[in-house]
């Protein structure tokens, strides 16, 4: 049995050995490093959507299934500070559903139909665009079973010594997350779950897209990749280290402190709540944090900071907030203070 | 409905659009080319095996879906004239089974354990290492259907003016081809059809090792990528068009007429045919050439190569033996001389 997804990317990463000339950063951060070209470095990262894992159909349009696997992409470029440059599309299309023997639901969502699958095609195009990065290729495959698979490899480049990695926090820095967490969890939770939609049922009108419902659903469905913010810090050489939060926030700096060496103190009353999320949670009984700490697909940057270089954080411009959370301690363990004891397990693929 | 894999493909490259520098070439070819440092250009390529319709476990040991899914992405590189750098190995791994609640056949096969993932990683990583290109990062996700995917996505450099592509061959220029077509496929039929294994059931011990069949097993099993043929090409300017035989010598020589804008003419009495499949045929009453011209899977170069560098390519160093088959013409079709109408259709993904 296979213990966790973590677990076996460790043993993979022991099997893989040490990363030697030209890979300068292998298994282990966002994007693997390659060292090619004088004063630039290569990113190489992959990720992929899994339909009945990472998306479902009945709300998740075509065009926003390719936009997010291109984003989520895009992210673990940001997350090292890099640009991106292309990208290479793989399509895993379910053979049963095209042959016309599939069930009435997968008919009625359209599973048959080239329209949808290029409807991906056109929203990674697009969201790859947005950003200057070209789809350059892929695969397309069938598959027996049911469900559609959408995965990108995405190469990026940053300057050299300028990476933003995973494994420089040190004790005495300071935390700090981009945006709202748990606004995606949240959003999902809202899709996934009509008793919670049932209180905004007016959102399902063309009027009400500024509920506040509908940005919680928008994190889910549209993740926004911090290129801007990775480059600022990578360029200025403000972060020891980073990495985007798509584990959810206790489990993405868990993996900070891991490859660093280092625990953190984070202060539960300083994570950024949304308004949207804090309704949400006022509405259905639930605890705004349960979502800021363990919900994943956030895709904004998580990174610390010295002492010293704070204040310049303070100063960059940025389109989402940028909120100190807490502090890389000694103690090698991730402790959150001024909370009851949450689960904040985070998403693994193998639990 | 979508009418093929390969007209899902050219919609998808008109919707991506001309490429645009860093991107010197984008969908349409075995690899994308990236112009990011002077004298050399990246590849990037991505190909993935999927359960049930690339391997059946019954038949394909952990550690050769390893090696093989890391080698057909190999053999991209070399049908580019690259050598390989570095890869992402993503594993989607069915959920069902890992819970423990699949059915019998698949709890036999072992789907459930930790080591038959690791002994695929294993593959893949001993396969990369035998042509110096480093595991450096990848993904792990589940999937609600049946059957895993292993992909990968794969980085290499070549020279800059050197790349292989399918799109410069020219009416008068020789067709050649490396190895012996067919052999994959007649290995599958091998491995999937027990009315062709009983007349060499001798094969299951271990005696039977240099029985001609299980060269065709092995074929299709471990193929070898032809890194250092596509290398001497490319540095030795020797090839106008270069693909390597995926899809099966017609229809892979159709993509290089089709990109280059011209057509061929092959002598089927000219395709090299092994001595192996020559016997697998007389035994099993089947003709050699529906292997050889429609199998797909040989991983071998399929190119060619002016009238004046003819005798060059002779006396280039191969392990393989490398055929002449035919000719470029301009008809803009794939005309075979010497043989009856044959299904030499390839094989596509979407029929």
């Amino acid at each position: 049995m296979i213990s966790s997804e973590f677990a076996l990317v460790e043993t993979i990463r022991r099997l893989a050995g040490k990363a030697r000339a030209p890979v300068a950063l292998g298994i282990g951060d966002d994007c693997a490093v390659i060292d090619v070209r004088p004063g630039e470095v290569l990113l190489h990262t992959t990720d992929c959507l899994v339909e009945g894992v990472h998306f479902r159909r009945e709300y998740f349009a075509a065009i926003d299934i390719g936009l997010k696997a291109v984003a989520v992409n895009l992210s673990d470029i940001a997350a090292m500070g890099g640009r991106p440059v292309a990208f290479l599309l793989t399509l895993v299309i379910p053979g049963r559903a095209r042959d016309g023997r599939g069930n009435d639901t997968i008919q009625e969502t359209g599973r048959d139909d080239e329209r949808y699958l290029l409807d991906i095609v056109r929203g990674a195009i697009a969201c790859g665009r947005k950003f200057g990065c070209q789809l350059a290729g892929g695969n397309v495959s069938s598959t027996r079973g049911d469900g559609l698979i959408v995965d990108v490899s995405m190469i990026g480049a940053a300057k050299k010594g300028c990476v933003l990695r995973r494994s420089g926090a040190r004790p005495g820095d300071v935390v700090l997350v981009s945006g709202h967490p748990g606004q995606s969890s949240a959003g999902l939770a809202l899709l996934n779950d009509s008793r919670l939609t049932t209180h905004d049922s007016r959102l399902r009108t063309a009027s009400s897209i500024q509920h506040p419902a509908s940005s919680l659903r928008a994190a889910h469905l549209r993740p926004q990749p911090m290129l801007a913010l990775g480059r600022s810090l990578a360029e200025r050489g403000l972060a020891t280290a980073c990495i985007d939060t798509s584990d959810g926030l206790v489990q993405d700096l868990g993996h900070i402190c891991g490859e660093s060496g280092v625990g953190a103190e984070i202060d539960a009353a300083k994570i950024p709540i949304s308004r949207a999320l804090r309704r949400l949670c006022s509405e259905s009984r639930k605890d705004p944090l349960e979502f800021a700490l363990g919900g994943g697909e956030d895709y904004g940057l998580l990174f610390t900071v010295t002492e010293k270089d704070f204040p310049k954080v303070r100063r960059l411009k940025s389109p989402v907030p940028i909120t100190s959370i807490g502090r890389i301690t000694r103690s090698r363990k991730v402790r959150i203070t001024g909370c009851d004891d949450l689960r904040t397990s985070g998403f693994d693929h193998l639990k």
